[in-house]
């Protein structure tokens, strides 16, 4: 895919990850969302396609001041809500029969890369220039599931598990903010609430608000997905522990 | 090695790999023919050395439009091939002797990452002029094993497992071209030849036509390598079920 | 970070290492200070930072002609020493209350790569002009223990294991130097010193000395840490064949 580029193209390209896990769109939705954002505007380059070859479109997103090109799966959907906060994004089918030499197992490399290549050389104004893309309307949504949350409770569940182990809920941080220093229940185990993975004393686990604003479950220097025993899209309960006994 | 060559030259690096199997010469072999021809010409550094400090040479390969810089062990060979079919390469050995604070257990750092900022700084019809490289004529070659192919079977080895699992063979993917939709043998089991990986329902196996022409066997969102147990040099042997039934 | 630098400068950005051990201190304390002196000028940021949220200052450092960025504990001290031995180094503590929109979970997004982005603006001669940081004399040291030798017998321990899986010792390759070609006692067994991985058939256990100069126990295309049974701070024990009987 490099390759592909910087013969269309001498643009500098930037790694951001190469170690999510495989074929796991919602992962990648997660995080891309929570990365993306913070880049200059900039052409992004997704491939998270396990359904490559089949009659799942390949579009070029323009949502704020970025481009994204990727497989319609879902796995642009987050970031692109997240960056057309304020101006609608416009969304662009490929064709993809204009890449007639394409294999049907590797269009990261055959379809997107040269399609980013163009996208980036014309620049995001001058899309429409482009002529084997098509606006297109109907696309797919991937949302989060919402947790539920009252006074002194949040039902929610794992979003992603980052490379450290620590585990991202879907639960706002702003649940635990006045909970900080006491201890709250977590699927039914009493876990000190901390603002830092450092408060506690290595090994020891512990709830906090991540870099990305929602509940995250830890160890201090472990592994919070093996203490907590939790996997993607498990439940998570969080509650005052008077509330927990009773429940 | 970066550092080494950002002192000499002021090079934009890209990163091609570097989780290829440790020390395995053919397999990287392999990803460097299929990998380093989409680029535009460049110098291309490979440090997979399992020879380092002995006798074995350093080279510089002039072959297309690329400059290779590494050890003659054979990992340069197939890609020098893919690259020269239209004009023979040029071949020239390095004197190690020129870099005399060498260690002997790391020359990416204290010879190839210097060769190669030279080669990409000189440019690839200046090498002539580099005192330290002598054209050689002798060099390690290394080619993949050939499949043998009749009207009804083929039998092959697997060249390569990537990332994800699937199986590479040596199989021309012009064997599977007119059975897509049939199930064939694979090693005796009746498997699906399909176009695509998401062809077949999450979890099962398949054969298909991988990016880089060759049959590979493969699982949806799963790893060929584990279903059908194989790995590097195994036999792979594909039939139609008629003819497999009678082997 | 990647996408905080950029915002704020449009500088090159070269990938050095992600897979260090994850809040391992010491052994990312060793490799900095193996890989950046080989580095042309730059601004180096590093995130090993266990203590993140905590009251661990974050430092900028001006070392040689090299600026690091990063946490107090220790991890940028061995570089820094190594880029001090003609001038001595300046050190300035980060007020972490300039950003104030920073998580408590993830300064290297948070602090200190807009920190490195304003390092690399302003250029190493005018770090005093950044207004969130102040001169500092008291900052924490971390130095390698040291090994103890006599004329047949070193006793030192294990700073770091490579990717590979060789053991990096804190014995200087001088101990082994009149020794290459014969055996010595390691541990009590009798290993080959070599001056390469390749001297010995594959497989075998030999001790060299590596590219950073230490005495280093490997396997060739195997792992040293596995055959002989090594961790970090082991202890690692050469001595002569006719001493170590002895002992």
């Amino acid at each position: 895919m490099k390759g592909v580029i910087k013969r269309e193209l001498d643009a500098e390209l930037v790694d951001i990850t190469h170690t999510l896990p495989r074929q796991d769109i919602r992962s990648a939705a997660f995080w891309l969302r929570e990365i993306l954002p913070w880049f200059p505007p900039a052409t992004h380059l997704v491939v998270i396609d396990p359904g490559v070859g089949t009659d799942r479109a390949g579009l070029v997103i323009v949502a704020g001041d970025h481009a994204l090109v990727g497989p319609d799966n879902g796995v642009l959907a987050p970031v692109t809500d997240r960056l057309s906060e304020t101006t609608a994004p416009v969304i662009y089918r490929i064709d993809e029969t204009a890449f007639s030499d394409r294999s049907q197992t590797f269009h990261g490399r055959d379809v997107f890369a040269p399609v980013a290549a163009a996208v980036a050389r014309r620049g995001q104004n001058a899309i429409d220039t482009i002529d084997y893309l098509t606006p297109m309307t109907s696309w797919t949504h991937l949302t989060f599931p919402e947790p539920s949350i009252d006074e002194d409770t949040a039902v929610g569940s794992v979003l992603a598990i980052d490379d450290f182990g620590n585990v991202i809920t879907n639960i706002p941080g702003s649940f635990l903010a006045n909970r900080v220093g006491d201890h709250i229940s977590v699927n039914g185990d009493s876990v000190p609430a901390a603002m830092t993975y450092a408060a506690q004393s290595p090994g020891t686990p512990l709830v906090t608000i991540g870099s990305h604003g929602n509940v995250e479950l830890a160890v201090n220097q472990g592994r919070g997905d093996v203490q907590f025993d939790l996997t993607l899209d498990d439940v998570v309960r969080l509650a005052d522990l008077d509330t927990s006994h009773q429940s």
